[in-house]
């Protein structure tokens, strides 16, 4: 498994469907970095093409890493370390390429119904354990746009619960997707 | 299923295994009232004795049933119209026995391993549809008191990502544990 994960903040969705690029949310930072720790992805890239969000982030990551935080909290400076700030998708799945001396599949995860069909949670496990590097990106906002999702190489089903009731943060969406897809 | 949730903040212990009430993350509220309307779950529970946490509890309730939030987000609403703010674990499991007319199943979730064995989920999710309610209750800050755990009919055994990192927020740990409760 070689998995990677990206919290995308442009191009995203906001509540009127107009392409914004949304604020980041510091908490998802904690809480992302934790389960990506937890679950074995190998980064976790935070999406923003805003100077001042990326120097946020940065800042952020550096407190958890290097600064007080990290005597603080040993436990948070394992996660945090696997946070990178990246200004585009593609710097990411270059990012990754690099690393990887592979190209990723780029697997889009969306709280909607596919038109054009999505990947079953079994089917999506397949392709992360079949050897290629993959990164699985999450929109905030009101979601990622269309040409993000009309241009991955899957879409992942959405997560249904037991009801129609489709409104998780996207927090607690990556959670769940990462326990569904690489979970023991 | 006859399944409610609780979110408590006392008692439970500090990074010092201390024991304390935690205060409120308004965060905490919004993420799990609204996985709770996602898995069917008939009631979130707030347990926190100190009063100046229920106001602020009940506040942030009110602005998302009663107030300007409930206009702005509808969907945010209906998670909030499942939120209860209670003093005590007894409370919350009284107010269900009264709902309920039957004495609710008190199942603790805890991040470590237990001495005495702990229910596998396989075991949680016949014990949850087996007919009886159930209460499942998440400690927030460095877990439940020991105390809590040892008088709970079962303790669920801990979440396994894919490494020993056990450090998830107790929002993650709510998104992972019902879906794999009570999911589809």
């Amino acid at each position: 498994m070689r998995l990677y994960i990206g919290l995308v903040h442009y191009p995203v969705y906001n509540k009127n469907f107009e392409r914004i690029a949304s604020a980041i949310t510091t908490i998802d930072l904690h809480d992302i970095a934790r389960l990506a720790r937890t679950y074995e992805v190998r980064r976790f890239f935070v999406i923003t093409p805003l100077d001042d969000q990326k120097l946020l982030a940065e800042r952020i990551r550096r407190h958890w890493t290097e600064g007080y935080g990290a005597r603080y909290n040993a436990d948070r400076k394992e996660a945090f370390g696997l946070l990178c700030v990246v200004s585009t998708i593609e710097q990411a799945t270059s990012a990754i390429a690099e690393i990887e001396e592979e190209t990723p599949l780029l697997i889009a995860t969306d709280a909607s119904k596919q038109e054009n069909g999505a990947v079953s949670y079994e089917m999506a496990r397949n392709i992360i354990f079949g050897g290629r590097p993959v990164i699985l990106i999450f929109g905030t906002g009101w979601g990622l746009d269309k040409a993000v999702i009309t241009s991955a190489d899957h879409v992942l089903e959405p997560i249904s619960g037991r009801t129609s009731y489709n409104h998780l943060s996207v927090r607690s969406a990556v959670a769940i997707i990462l326990d569904r897809l690489v979970g023991r």
